[in-house]
């Protein structure tokens, strides 16, 4: 019998589960984007995003989902035929340099096996070698939303300041920012890119770009044709909170409210909701006797897992038992991993008991497709909740 | 470290979790009650409800919590002083019969252990005696919301009919209508109490009056005043769609939006869905090594699960620690098992990943509050739910 | 060609245009009523309700429609066979005399034209002449739905006063509580009767008894049966925030935000924005030559005007053309008003711009229904707007 | 005293009103954007807004405002350095053209005065004198959103093929589209552009490209650089109902509720609901004494009215005292029309009623700035509304 009656568990790593309140936020009715009213929705939502990206500087706010977000990174601080260093760290970072390529730029792509995050020494070593200082931006996504592994931005950070490269850092967070501890000043990075539809818990429409100094500058003389994505007459409509074109108002209504629950819970709290799901769904993934794709314990996602699929067993087919029985929608596994894995979203408005509700359904589907596992799993996930 | 983040979990036997899509019905502009567009829904509410009520006679909606259409019952067939016989099968039942007591009845109350529903012998016993026919109702609780127990409905009817008594039967079905099957008029009750807020999947703010030709009859000579609660003009008024004052004209649109969900499952997965809630429950339980209230198998809930906490806890701290550090209410116990039993609602907008997610919430918070469990219990009813 | 597009214009005297943020309010998932966050919500509404009453006494909220609360008023105070004065001031006033009757009172019934208020000098006669003291209340509509006539209650105080007749005073407020200015406890009234889909601004579903201290002696001795309306047990239960049966939350919610926003814009602007409404409506009405039913300018009503339509038409063929080109509502003649006139209303969420909307409908389905009016009306209602 | 209570009149020229029902869609939970329950809804909102283009080609749906899809038009047709011919009738067709010079074409900006569509006649010579084709694009503002003037686009159409001309013909129809009769495939438009938050009545936040076969083939070659604008991923995915990244999800519910609402009322009921709202407006400027800015009747729009205030008035005060006074939000004069003109958005979800209201205020507003009009000016339009 397949499911009917409840509520589907959205579990895949993004769009996340919207809080109620931040959905009845978004249906009040829209209002003049050039009225007082407006302004005032404006300065508090961009002042209010800067604390979650960790910065004091700019944050521009794009009408547009997070690959726009991507775009701008690169049409505002880059020229035809710049080189930037990418590193194939799973399927989204290779759509990126895709994107970069398409843009006119030169794309150094560091090969990666989608198990690992970017190495830090393999930054080091090729800005050293790039005496002439001809990579201009080096490009890193913080958390892959493919893999569920994450980047050490800081380490790379240090590596570039290391080479002493002038190099700007530009990082995707789309599927870490609000979930995962992160630092655009402290970490020296130049671009940070996000999007609406994970951490920040809206539904998808808005995407972001924090901005340094540096960056900035840099956007004074880049020279990729742009004017959507132009940083300028943004940040200058912001400075009284209102916008060069018509702003996604109904969205904005989302984002103020979706703060005030970040806030109310406090970021670090979140942060550490997110650890403990993370490890929870591990404890899960081991207890069952499964393998977790992310290699390298530094560099565990907490905000998704993916998990491998023991061989004969096919990843979509587990999903797709698991839709119909279960009524939860769980990530494909993308690229070369189609079929391969399958991966748990655990970031956004989720809580102990979705998770375990979350977990007693991948552990139900498992068996159901005939996938040999120990049934304990479930419970060392709980032990795990318990603890504090 | 509490909770923060995701929705909560209302795992009381209600109300229950709301549809998005009724709360969304619900939130459209209250129109018109004397209008062409109004005779239109209330139509459609006031016929699409008579099967959920397994009748096809008349249903009467009142703009009023659960507690009155109890109320509407009594005042609209009986008489000052008339008896009427009620059975404490629980909190619920003893309540209904004070009301009696209130209004100007006289009541035989027949004593309960709080685990067993009314006893269709002790109902033939009770008739039988009664040779004048001065008993003029017999009150039943379908589904006693305290215990968790069952009365058997149609056994009471054969009881009756068998004892070839006059006494009308009254049955509360308030936590059972929409989700255990129930069938007015194949049965043979005379009025059924129902409410929104339980398997009807609404807020509360609308109650019930199904009604039997003879109870009907009966109405035309009762004497006990009533004038809110009078059926007549109610019924002269909803043959063309309208009601006698102002109706819950919003809680209608939610009404009519949740018989769609209804439909759209279809009654009998509706109501198998919720005995396969009620088996899994009942496994954890079991597999805890705990014990069920309701002591006769014929008598389960399928709505609702009281459990017995073992000597030495106190059921309600064990709720305590769950709503702080799960984020899930549970239900008290009531009256004289204050303190003793919990409940676990399983009924109304539910799944079973939801019903997992309940379940491994009440497994972490006994093990929280120091009652010895075996943790093979939640596994235990996993293994029911994923059969079909 | 009839309507189509944009807002339907609910012009009738309620139920009124709710405020979108209350119905967004309502839309909220409904909670357990016994867990500590209702607690909160029902000591917020409980204490908010207050002032606008004008009282700091005890207000009762019923999960029930507005008639419930006219039973309350009488159920709770009185006793089989008491005395009360009513008067003929209009449809609903004789409407709950004839529940009083309907619940075994005796009813001193004052003809009326349906033109005036209650007379205090007819009160102060009957109950100089009831020198037994036999007559136990005295009931007043405040302000008559079905006329726009309201009743100058401090007078009628005044005349109890002065007759030194122990009677209780019961008023309903249903249509004006929240629009015109009421003082409970200043008029020494007893009961107070409201619902909350008028001047409240929120759908139909709540309604309201606000207690004086003498009302609440004569609770503890009125006879007439009652249960579900009784003030006791929701006296206690409302001392630590709760209900003695379910309440009904969403609507509770909605009533929280109503009185956020009654409180924004402040109980004296409210009022005043209403007389202003009102003085703007008459002034159309004067202006197209039409006359008001209100025959007593000390007794106009600030929240609805009826307007007597012209010999040789029919007020619902007016109505009709009305609704069906220009998708407004208006109310109509009621009992043995109908046909012969028709009923703007304007309380609640409303604004001059809505008004002036309100007020062109009407003078365009006028002049299409062939009343020969002077077009000049409107601009007269709006000299009356343009200025303070 | 200034406004409080009821809706603000929303009457710039979009973001219009949202309908309640459309907004409420949007509050659905956002779901897998991969799933199967996507693929009906994003093939529901392919399809089905072909009609209101008036085409059967593909329409390209962007999760961005507007302005974007101006940006996509112009990159995947165009190459550096291409010419395109751009009028200069309004301040968005003056943006337009910054934009196409921004992302590197030459521009061939033909002056105006901001009172006149696009002339037919110049476009002929324009064309007719370019024998060598370099001139790649006619780009050319349906209704200028900053003067309430339409361009003939069909003529414009007619002047191109006379001249036996290649060009490209892009069309903005942003505040157009759902308002006014307009027919891309029979006029022979190559892009179409569009957005969410005026005729479609929707938030802002997506905007649309529809696409003719021409453009379709000049897209292959064209070598403006494009990654998130480039139509061939979008196409491709759409042909199963996806997007090659995540798209707007809630504004796509909200979008189908759109079409449906449109469709219930009939796209031609709709155009000729603008044209009479157009009409009445105008009868009323006309009949206080006042201007229309456009000076050819052959190119009212229907949308939308700018009019002139006199000479020594400032049309910002007035619009301030409009909003402060009467809760209405005006459009301002942009560019140099600034203080010059205010504008009357009459567009989207919008009747009879609401236009009595919204040029009641501006006439009282009018009034209470010391601007001397006639004041049956109201009176002229509601002679128009009351006519079919």
């Amino acid at each position: 019998m397949s499911y009917a009656g409840g509520r589907h568990f959205l579990q895949i790593p993004g769009p996340t589960n919207v809080p109620d309140s931040v959905l009845r936020a978004m249906s009040a009715q829209t209002i003049d984007h050039r009225g007082p009213e407006f302004a005032e929705l404006g300065r508090a939502v961009l002042d209010g995003v800067k604390p979650v990206f960790g910065t004091q500087g700019p944050v521009v706010i794009y009408p547009a989902s997070g690959t726009g977000a991507w775009e701008a990174a690169l049409v505002n601080t880059l020229s035809p035929g710049d080189r930037v260093l990418c590193f194939e760290t799973g399927h989204f970072a290779s759509l990126w340099q895709e994107m970069a390529t398409a843009l006119g730029l030169e794309v150094d792509f560091v090969p990666g096996d989608w198990r690992h995050g970017v190495s830090p020494e393999v930054v080091a070593e090729r800005l050293e070698q790039d005496t002439g200082h001809t990579i201009k931006a080096v490009c890193v996504v913080h958390n892959e939303t493919s893999t569920g592994v994450t980047s050490r931005v800081a380490e790379v950070r240090a590596a570039i300041d290391a080479a002493a490269h002038p190099a700007l850092l530009l990082v995707d967070t789309i599927s870490s920012l609000g979930s995962i501890d992160y630092r655009h000043d402290e970490w020296g990075v130049d671009v940070t890119v996000a999007g609406s539809q994970k951490g920040l818990m809206l539904p998808p429409g808005l995407s972001f770009n924090a901005i340094s100094e540096k960056a900035l500058n840099a956007s004074r003389s880049a020279r990729l044709p742009k004017s959507f994505w132009n940083w300028q007459p943004i940040l200058a409509a912001n400075e009284r909170g209102f916008f060069p074109y018509t702003p996604a108002t109904n969205l904005l209504y989302g984002l103020r409210e979706a703060l005030r629950l970040l806030n109310a819970e406090g970021l670090d709290a979140v942060f550490a909701r997110h650890i403990r799901h993370g490890e929870a769904t591990r404890a899960a993934v081991n207890g069952w006797g499964l393998e977790v794709l992310c290699a390298d314990e530094r560099e565990y996602s907490s905000s998704l897992t993916a998990i491998m699929v023991p061989e004969g067993h096919d990843a979509d087919k587990i999903r797709a038992i698991i839709l119909d029985r279960f009524d939860m929608s769980l990530g494909a596994g993308l690229g070369k991993l189609s079929g391969r894995v399958f991966r748990i979203g655990h970031l956004g408005s989720f809580n102990d008991l979705m998770l375990a509700g979350t977990l007693a359904g991948v552990q139900m589907g498992l068996t159901l497709a005939g996938v040999r596992i120990d049934p304990t799993g479930l419970n060392a996930a709980l032990d795990r909740l318990q603890s504090l």
